[in-house]
């Protein structure tokens, strides 16, 4: 594989992975008072057109990264309509 | 301009704009107990590595949405740091 192609996909893994932690410490502290919805909006916005940006250049780490990155935006906004 | 391109750009817009009212939201309620500091580290990282990856392949969309991002990121980590 492309050592650039690894790059991208290590640089796709840390930027999903770092909604991780603000669900979990959400599901934790069951609160999420501090946390902008408007910031996951706008960012779940962007994250789709970044999804048709990947596709039109044919590029997988975009792509992949950006479609899970998306589900887990989705997930934190639920969690903040859950939890205010 | 090629459109794909516009679309690249649009998408960078959207998700670095989205840091603004997250690091606003701390300003305002000097509060940010429920934002999670390991979020922004791991964003950044990650942004760090889409730099690499943005220079090694050309990608203006890439490079400059990935530098303005960097900067908000630590802007917030600082914020995490003063109000916690």
């Amino acid at each position: 594989m492309d050592a650039i192609i690894l790059v991208g996909l290590m640089a796709g893994a840390l930027t999903t992975s770092s909604s991780i932690p603000q669900a979990v410490r959400i599901l934790r502290t069951k609160s999420a008072r501090d946390v902008s919805a408007l910031f996951f909006m706008l960012m779940s916005a962007g994250m789709c057109l970044w999804l048709v940006y990947g596709v039109a250049r044919a590029d997988v780490a975009i792509v992949l990264w950006n479609t899970v990155s998306l589900g887990l935006c989705i997930l934190i906004l639920a969690l903040k309509r859950a939890y205010g």
